[in-house]
């Protein structure tokens, strides 16, 4: 089935091997003429000399009197000299030196007299209060050496100098091939089965933001005939190509061949992960890379590789991006195979930046855009351990990730809610939050990765949610159980509900879909069916695992479940009737060294906020009483 | 004279008034609609949900058979099960799970009966290898809060939730509007007096970078009626107005009373250097910012002042700039009425980071463009000592300051090239170089604040260059000397040589200009006059001082000099005519230290190399023998 294989280059080596080969052919920036004023962010392509002088005269760089220095030989406090009338000019800053003058007096060293003359206390050098021609830039002179990224003061420097024109490097432009039978444009109706196309808009905006072009061609269908005459159409107008999916080296996978059979092919295969399957090569002068289908290994393929390209055809240099030293909350495995690109959401709890690995599926985008950073674990390693320290490549601002307020633990749609009222705050925050469930929190606060997360765990002997879980999992104190709200659970189910389930033995009878173990749901779920006496391999679809509320509602609305345990307000966005069953108490539990926190204080506030209470009652099936309100500390 | 007084506001309590003076009068952000792809870099005005799931359907998640998970039961290596053709389908990954189907096995794990069945040899579970409807996005999820920026990976995560366009904050529009009666157009002739205008162009690059656009006015001249008129016009259709100069309180200082008149003038003159006379309030809604004209005070008013008003109005954040610890090289006075900003070069010199201060002239937009970053000294501070360790706010990026060889001394116009040289390097390095004059270099190498530098000091006695000066000023070593060029020092005189100049006595009879105290040519200058029994006194224009030899050549082609001394290529440069008096060593003094770092190593490459012999020839009056080779190490 598979027609060849991928090999397992190491990254450095595959980009200089890339590199090298296209300077051998000769790819090369290529040069425009831009007008100065609108060439910020651009890069000269040649040394820039300046056309003038700035200033271009001999100024007077005071207010006050301009004369022949000689006259004011000999004046002291004691003896001081007049000058005459028309031996000297009155002049402001910036006027021409007059003709025959040779240096300026502060107006405020100037005694008037009534005929017009005036008084001088003090001698003054030739050229004293003067500025010289040429102080800012020399006719001549190198204002800027080749290739240097156009600043705002730069321009300034030009204009100042008589520049009025730059050759700078043109854009390079890059044609995006999007590849794949099932592939359908991001913006059609899309059907089941179909694959919305939106890599290339990310790599569009990537490519813009290094200095490069795009063209996005039309999606072609999984034929080599037809991807060969698309590339051959791109490489004639086209400074780049990049055709994405089809990459690897399975049935319908034709880009290695087309690159083969037009140019040259030199890696299919890199020992990353994300991003293995990619291919790069030269059609002429014409750089190729085939860029893996999946969103994520797309982008770290676009980042790793394409920039340099674009850097080659910029003479934009690749900076090191800015990286910060984190501490890892959990172990990250690796395999020994792959260089792997690890995002992580950081944020600082208590005295450390503290990175907590997510999931690493190639297909999450979102994900990928929630991310603080990337921690890359070197080819031949193991991984890391929890609580080492690791640089991290920041995708997020500095500010963001210290202004961040770390939320792990159950889900609830109220946190993004709160996340937006905090964005939108006089001095905003941002809100990382993780659903990991209620257990998920209490891991995470032991662990001092997270300020604080939702919780909502039923103490089935007590019937009281949350306090007793506490006191059990913080026998040495350290957090504090704020009160948030109150909500129903209940089955989400098609409109009209037309299994007409009513009570959780009717879980018998229908396909379920869970939440993800450790889910305050799937404890409540747990002691409901122990209540009843319910086995769990009663239940079809008890191993179906969904992250949050609004999945499992997701997975009803679509057919492919028949029921699922959540709140209301999640069958309510999807237009799904619900069948309430048991009033939860949903609450945060806080680190106390987070309560020192900004973003935590704002947090709370929120809690407490009109605008919060506001947000809820149009969510609806929520009790708000008292929220924000201490509950428990220990 | 003056007509009203500056303040001296600290710029965080006017920032403060200002911002929140904004806020009462209800200045703020508008929106527009903007299609999601094009939308990068914008920031979104409110909180964005998802509008579909993503994946919208269960997809297969691997190449195999699609089944109902319970044929699977009981299937292990010794008790394979049989599934018949009809109860499975071959699926590959994305496909959608087909209708009855619960999980995939993964192909690798299938057997092939010739009658089309197929053998499982272990169970599967329910929903194993089916990627989950909504993985990355479910619709109704908050994929991006408030005011989020957004960045590629984020578009991915819209156009997958089925977000197709998206409410950004309007970019807004400022008003600039320059004033002078000596402002003229920076494109147009410039006549002795014109001061012509760049800044409108400078801080219009920087709006654009901040994500706001800007709108330039004709120049309106020093008349309160005609800058009231302006200002109106630029209130009715901008979101902000910019009024170049005039902000100060001298004779045709209009800016604050125009303020006054249609509005309210809310701060006027910050204790900030450069940059004091700024005047900040609003009319109506519209922010007023009165901004000095020195391009350098500026700036410093548009970064530290402007940007925050923008952020109002664009909601994207200030993010605190990259800042770098380094060491000072030498003692910064500050005064304690001021908080100044004082630019720097920097350098990675041994193991430091060495920030050498910069003039602080206003006017000198070129010296901006060219430092590395910015010292701040504040308020009721003194200075700081030389050797102090301080925070420097990045203008330039780590990266090339790591690349930076700092080169302080002599000034040739052959540095310049050599920078050209490396920056066209196959890995390029920049060149930082101040003009101190030969004796400046040897001071920043004692005090290690450069790699090399140039230097030309005859030895009177011995005739012979550099050397014995090297020996005298490291009497403990530590730098090397290598060899640089031959050049002929002479009289730059205008073409035709009108007042006849042949000798060095011929100087008593001209209007001359001087180098500064240090530069090599003023020390040859003292030679020459002293073995002539010429005093200093005798020489009209002595004391007026330029850095480099253009500077000196373009004194004498505008004029406002007879002669100066200097090399042939400035003459040359002004098409000047060019009387030779002497050949002079000008060689390279390295630190031993600096042969370590890799600019360095690329510097002296460069000296040997062709193409720098080639740039000599083309600028005439080297001799480039040997050039690069080491003549003395101590």
């Amino acid at each position: 089935m598979k027609h060849n294989y991928l090999s397992n280059i190491p990254l450095k080596e595959a980009v200089e091997k890339f590199l090298s080969c296209l300077k051998d052919v000769g790819t090369s920036y290529k040069t425009e003429t831009v007008e100065t004023r609108r060439a910020n962010g651009r890069t000269v392509a040649e040394a820039v000399y300046a056309k003038r002088c700035s200033p271009h005269y001999c100024a007077c760089a005071m207010d006050g009197i301009a004369l022949k220095a000689g006259l004011t030989a000999g004046a002291s406090e004691s003896s001081p000299v007049l000058i005459k009338k028309e031996d000297f000019t009155f002049v402001d800053t910036g006027d021409p030196l007059p003709d025959g003058a040779d240096c300026v007096v502060m107006i405020e060293e100037v005694t008037e007299n009534s005929d017009g003359s005036v008084m001088l206390y003090s001698a003054s050098a030739p050229w004293s209060h003067v500025r010289q021609i040429g102080e800012d830039v020399s006719a001549g002179d190198m204002i800027a050496p080749s290739f240097t990224r156009v600043t705002p003061s730069l321009i300034g420097a030009f204009l100042a100098g008589g520049v009025f024109e730059l050759t700078v490097t043109k854009k390079p432009v890059f044609a995006i091939i999007p590849t794949g039978d099932e592939i359908v444009d991001a913006q059609s109706e899309v059907k089941s089965g179909d694959i919305p196309e939106y890599n290339s808009a990310v790599f569009s905006a990537m490519l813009s933001e290094w200095g490069a072009e795009s063209e996005v061609y039309p999606i072609t269908p999984d034929d080599p005939a037809l991807l060969e005459a698309a590339v051959k159409k791109a490489c004639e107008v086209c400074d780049g190509v990049i055709v994405i999916a089809g990459s690897s080296a399975g049935r319908d996978d034709y880009t290695s061949s087309v690159l083969e059979k037009l140019g040259k092919v030199l890696v299919h295969g890199l020992a990353i992960r994300p991003g293995k399957p990619a291919v790069l090569g030269c059609i002429g002068k014409v750089p190729f890379i085939g860029v893996p289908g999946y969103p994520v290994s797309g982008i770290i393929v676009m980042e790793n590789i394409v920039k340099t390209v674009v850097s080659l055809l910029t003479k934009i240099p690749v900076e090191d991006a800015e990286k910060i030293s984190v501490t890892v909350s959990k172990r990250i495995p690796s395999s020994l195979k792959y260089h792997e690109f690890v995002r992580c959401r950081a944020a600082v709890v208590g005295n450390k930046t503290v990175a907590v690995p997510m999931g690493r599926a190639a297909g999450i985008v979102s994900d990928f855009a929630k991310a603080s950073g990337i921690v890359e674990i070197e080819q031949n390693s193991e991984g890391v351990e929890g609580g080492e320290r690791l640089e991290m490549t920041l995708l997020k601002s500095r500010g963001e990730i210290e202004r961040c307020v770390c939320v792990i633990g159950s889900h609830d749609v109220l946190i993004d809610e709160l996340s937006d009222i905090l964005a939108r705050g006089e001095k905003p925050f941002c809100v990382m939050s993780a659903n990991t469930g209620s257990m998920g929190c209490i891991t995470a606060l032991r662990n001092k990765e997270a300020h604080l997360g939702g919780i909502h765990l039923l103490d089935a002997e007590s019937g009281e949610y949350n306090k007793s879980y506490v006191k059990k999992y913080f026998p040495n104190g350290g957090v504090t159980l704020v009160k948030g709200i109150g909500r129903i659970q209940g089955f989400i189910v098609p409109k009209g509900n037309p299994k007409q389930l009513e009570a959780i033995e009717d879980l018998r009878r229908v396909s379920f879909v869970n939440r993800q173990r450790g889910a305050g749901t799937r404890i409540l779920l747990d002691w409901l069916l122990g209540k009843h006496g319910i086995s769990i391999d009663e239940i079809y679809g008890y191993t179906r695992e969904e992250y949050t509320h609004t999945a499992v509602a997701a997975a009803v609305a679509c057919g492919s479940a028949d029921c699922g345990l959540g709140v209301y307000s999640a069958a309510r966005t999807y237009d799904l009737d619900f069948v309430p069953l048991f009033n939860e108490q949903y609450d945060f539990l806080v680190s106390n060294e987070a309560f020192e926190h900004d973003g935590v204080k704002a947090f709370l506030a929120a809690l407490k906020s009109e605008e919060f209470k506001r947000r809820l009652k149009k969510l609806g099936g929520y009790d708000f009483k008292n929220a924000g309100e201490i509950i428990l500390e220990v």
